[in-house]
């Protein structure tokens, strides 16, 4: 429903949104072939075994599916396909970009509001959409690739800001400390703030260093909370959740009044020459309320 | 006014509206170096013979001034500058791209209203915001030069079907029989109506058959008025702007509302989960009317 969007979407919200406020989200990005499905998956077994419940929302606006997706990351994170105390859910675009961007913290809404505490935000590529969406996390990780340039195109693609943490993955590879040189140099380029993000090693095939991953996730949660940044986070994320649905509602607005009669009235009296068109524009937003 | 956009350009468009609809709107579009400028130039001085009066607009949505390129075009159609006939005006965005594409039927309507019959908008590159505003007008030229590929090129960046008339400019050049025949294949695979565009080869820099695309301007407006079709284009654009006008008054909503005391509240409840989102934007935009 809430993929769906529509009315039926927002009676979820309706519902939803006071129940929740305790959930921890974490936003898991970095360029496609890093290994962020097989890390999500590893890092689901550390959590699982601390009796966490986790939610995740693998986000690929590429895909034109939503249904279909979900067997695939089924199998992708096939471990814990039937372990009840993890739901996963693969969310596509159903034709706008705008609608993913506005369906994911509704979503984000109904795991925390049924208790989930973990919801983690897995998106698979780097474009525009899914930075956005993963630095709309409590927590956003930012995985890379031992090797020579990997952490540069991350800093190109916008990570370096977002990141609270840092993993490479693939640490099995040459060249791990070149990449953790290059991080560590960007960060000092960039304006931190009093958070250091950490490097953190993983082989998430066989779950090295994934225990270290989760005591950071586990980590920044408790700074989030004691220096007031969690409340900073959450403060500007409602605010530019709102503006969002704001401009939703008032461009499903422009839809309304594009179709109706008094559109095509407004139109020829243009056409006709009898008004100009932002008088037009303005009588009929006023007539419509 | 008109460019700045806000209040006083609505008031002009209020002004003008009701007394414009003679004018024919030639859009010139192609790809940079294709020698439009020059071109625009040489036809001036068709049109001057006539004793047409002639407005132009050249559209430059990658300039970030718009008063400083008035100079530039006075000299790229210097025969012009001192002409009383002639106007020529060059438009650049003012920070949004939204902005140029609203701006320049506006700057339209003005030149209609004070009776120029025909104005010329010249786009200086083949971006989509060119292609769109050059699409918009009566008549669309588009600009190629011989030589291999260039008519390829041109089909890549949709002119093929927004073209009426097709300029094969710098024909002193080889490789125009190449280039007549790439055009002419392409618009054997494209759906055309029952107009055939004419294919026109021109040297700007001479004059040679600029004559020619005058004349076919001349044919292409008896055609458009003779058929219904000028009357559809003029339909589409108006349904067109007002759709753009009614878009861009919503999105100033979307901002006023953003910056007001009630978004503020609104936010704060939110935040408190005393209200959703979706309700509190709704509210917010039915008690702002």
């Amino acid at each position: 429903m809430v993929e769906r969007g529509g009315d039926e979407a927002r009676s979820v919200g309706r519902t939803t949104h006071p129940l929740g406020g305790a959930a921890t989200t974490v936003g898991i990005t970095g360029s496609p072939g890093s290994g962020k499905s097989t890390l999500t998956n590893a890092l689901l077994a550390e959590m699982r075994r601390d009796g966490q419940r986790v939610g995740v929302l693998a986000i690929d606006p590429t895909s034109p599916f939503t249904g279909g997706a979900i067997l695939g990351d089924r199998v992708r994170m096939g471990d814990h396909a039937l372990d009840e105390g993890v739901f996963i859910r693969s969310m596509a675009t159903r034709g706008h970009l705008g609608g993913l961007a506005l369906a994911t913290p509704e979503a984000v809404r109904v795991l925390d509001a049924v208790g989930v505490p973990w919801i983690i935000i897995e998106t698979v590529g780097v474009g525009q959409v899914e930075v956005e969406i993963a630095g709309e996390a409590d927590t956003t990780v930012v995985v890379v690739n031992p090797g020579w340039g990997d952490a540069v195109q991350a800093n190109k693609a916008g990570l370096m800001e977002i990141a609270d943490l840092f993993v490479i993955n693939k640490a099995d590879r040459p060249g791990v400390d070149d990449t953790r040189r290059d991080i560590e140099q960007m960060l000092e380029l960039s304006a931190r703030r009093d958070w250091e993000p950490p490097i953190i090693a993983t082989v998430a095939t066989t779950g090295e260093g994934v225990r270290d991953l989760w005591s950071a996730l586990e980590g920044h949660r408790t700074w989030l909370a004691g220096s007031g940044e969690l409340e900073r986070r959450r403060f500007r994320r409602a605010t530019d959740e709102l503006v969002r649905i704001l401009s939703a509602r008032l461009t499903e607005r422009v839809t309304e009044l594009g179709e109706g009669d008094a559109f095509e009235q407004s139109r020829d009296a243009v056409l006709e020459r009898r008004v100009d068109p932002w008088t037009a524009a303005d009588a009929l937003i006023s007539a419509t309320g």
